[in-house]
């Protein structure tokens, strides 16, 4: 095996057992991103000089006895929204061309303090106000959507062209690709994860996240970026998360939710028969299935845009104002739209979430966690709209906003996993959604199902 | 002296030691209110018979060894926006004709079960969206305003119509008519007292909490009230409120805030000497005094204006389209003026609003109290503009907000106390702002003022 090809965990062993350097591994995952970025585009900017640079000084601690910790001397890429001093952070936007960040975000900060090593920026839709990221092309089909916003980063995980990577999630954007690529992607708890230092999208619904390629992996990334900073207005003074995955699975005390409603409605069936297989998994390890209503769907969808929509506005209104010709049509006319919506149906969604709130937060006393379809189906190729065996056709924005919104609009945090693969050989993605700051119990039930699954292949990436 | 003379403390105390029946304090006050109240015209409705009806019961269970506390046996008014099970709430609006509360609000309900005698309910601003009561006159000049929106309120308890009183204040509307009428009045931390089953003006920025004669009444009203209530969702579960104040006032642990800008800006001469002459007093008493600058002044109104404005006009979307004739022209206006509102500047309000907050929690870890005016100009004749020396005016409407709002935005507790009298005999009031639920020591800095000045003489209400 070759080194970019190991989990962040193993490679982590390799290096703490000396049997691997982060100069090897770096060197490999470079090597990795020549050979297939021209195909996925999945980077904006590779900094490979200061990667080596980082790995050598790394090299030289752990040869110390100075390591940090797992991720000391292992290759991350970033998501373009997340400031790193002195580089550009683009967005993907023009409106960003000769930016230049003048300090680290928060979680930029966190991991160098933990040793990792950031080897470039990766694409995004412009300023992340989409489902797709249009640069990127799937790692496992280059004629499929890659997802997004966070397409870049889940490309590179599963390509090979990163151990591990952050990505943002408004609407669904490190779930949608992560699901779709075949990797993990993890949306915390609102406020567990600071932002500060990531452009934002809309941020009451805006989260930051790892997206590897296991659950443990994430776990261990999670415990890096974790917890309260005070800079972040939305950062929450929460309890530390050491979420270390036990060695042996046992689901006996656990109660999953199995949606009746909403998440299986209009799913494909590809999706919706791997995804049961998996919670039926879930209870072959000893949790209680639970069959749940899922309350105020009819909302999810008002709701979300009606937030995000003027958030958005408000953060661009300047350059909106100014250089409106520099944004890419689809974005510039959401975020002009966001400039005619009133004050009142704002706060119509601001009461329709504190709602939904309450109402999740009473479903989640009767379950543990609750198990559905990240995407509803299984990769789309770069079409705009999906029809339904009823005839009935929905936006391929919206489809993925309706399984993946909830999580956004309440604060819970949810866990995407690879589950299988479609007829096509596509990936397909559960996710599993908490309580508020319930990681633990997410990443401790993904990691139970993932070790009845042997570990997967990387994309091929072609 | 007269049972409806008597502060709520002394009454408590005649009641418990048996020389004052409740059948004999609510008949004093009935009369009271019978003698007075054609010329003040703070009540919107009196419940004689129910309220003659509970004074004999708690007259029975007193004699019976079931006294239940202070508040047993006492007669009290209740701002007519606050819903008694099986009686109208007026609002003082036509809109609301024929309307009957089907429950008791949760205050309502603390207040029935600490043993208190509701006689009526007082006046206010048209749905509280003002800040004078038209309907009433000051308890001390018949020909100057009682304050508002919580004026019938405080004209009853400076009259003796009530021995107590609760009011609701979301720019000052506790605050502003217990200065203008010499009374005392508690604008508590948000979150403090529950706000389940009273008519809302603007959610965000909504309190309710007591007016009386005397601080230690004050606290003795809050005690009764607060308290989280699961059926109100902004209210929070803070520590049990215990208010008793001592009996030897000694300050020299406190240090009180006096702004340096801001609150002394354009504000009489009277008023000015009264308040410093009261902080004088606090200094007397122990206080260390600390210059202090008020942050994000210029940012009040906006923010005021900017989240209540769509909040109301949310609230009567519906009766505003099909009735808007039975609104008064002000009020009408000011909520059709909510519908032009946009999400990006109630977005904008939100935001300053946070950064308030932040900026005072600041301020608030150098001083223990902020002292201030409560209103700039000892009572006002009914006028609309206020001119100053430097020939600038201002709407008396804005003149009052200007030094009220800040705790309605920040959400910090504000106790208002009369300190005076000016040339004409009106009263002043100053107001004691500090730490969110940090009332214990407002009561304590309040109630060690009060034991220096002399018992005041009830109104007038001539």
């Amino acid at each position: 095996m070759r080194p970019y090809e190991l989990t962040l965990a193993a490679a982590a062993t390799e290096i703490q057992e000396r049997r691997l350097s982060p100069v090897e591994l770096v060197d490999s995952v470079l090597e990795r991103i020549d050979q297939v970025d021209p195909r996925v585009d999945a980077y904006v900017t590779v900094a490979a000089e200061q990667a080596r640079r980082a790995a050598r000084e790394a090299a030289q601690e752990i040869a110390r006895g100075r390591r940090l910790g797992p991720l000391h001397g292992i290759p991350a890429g970033l998501k373009d929204l997340i400031d790193v001093a002195g580089t550009p952070t683009s967005a993907s936007a023009q409106v960003r061309n000769g930016h230049r960040a003048a300090a680290d975000s928060t979680v930029a900060a966190r991991l160098r303090a933990a040793g990792a090593v950031l080897v470039g920026k990766t694409h995004t839709h412009e300023f992340a106000y989409g489902l797709i990221a249009p640069q990127t092309s799937n790692a496992w089909d280059g004629g499929r959507v890659a997802g997004g916003s966070s397409g870049g980063s889940a490309v590179a995980v599963a390509a090979g062209a990163a151990t591990f990577a952050l990505g943002t999630d408004t609407g669904g954007s490190i779930r949608v690709p992560a699901a779709l690529n075949g990797v993990v992607g993890l949306k915390p708890t609102y406020g567990l994860v600071s932002r500060h230092g990531i452009t934002s999208l809309s941020w009451s619904l805006d989260h930051v996240g790892p997206i590897t390629r296991t659950v443990e992996d994430a776990a261990l990334v999670l415990a890096a970026v974790a917890g309260h900073d005070p800079h972040a207005p939305s950062s929450l003074d929460a309890p530390a998360v050491g979420h270390r995955p036990e060695a042996e699975p046992d689901l006996t005390d656990v109660r999953v939710g199995v949606p009746s409603n909403h998440y299986f409605d209009h799913v494909g069936p590809e999706v919706a028969t791997a995804v049961h297989h998996a919670i039926a998994q879930l209870e072959a390890l000893g949790a209680r299935l639970v069959e749940i209503g899922i309350p105020m769907t009819r909302y999810f969808q008002a709701t979300q845009w009606g937030l995000m929509v003027p958030e958005a506005t408000a953060y661009h209104e300047r350059t909106l104002r100014t250089v409106p010709e520099l944004y890419q049509a689809d974005v510039r006319i959401l975020l002009e739209a966001g400039e005619l919506m009133s004050a009142g149906d704002h706060l119509r969604a601001q009461r329709a979430r504190t709602l939904t709130r309450g109402a999740w937060a009473r479903l989640l006393e009767e379950v543990d966690v609750i198990a559905a379809p990240t995407v509803l189906t299984a990769v789309p190729a770069a079409q705009e709209t999906v029809t339904w065996p009823d005839g009935t056709t929905e936006n391929v924005s919206d489809a993925y906003v309706r399984l993946s919104s909830p999580a956004n609009i309440t604060g819970v945090p949810a866990l995407s996993l690879p589950v299988g693969h479609d007829t096509a050989g596509m990936p397909i993605g559960m996710q599993l959604l908490g309580r508020p700051f319930g990681e633990r119990t997410l990443l401790r039930v993904g990691h139970a199902f993932e070790r009845t699954h042997p570990a997967r292949a990387l994309a091929p990436a072609a």
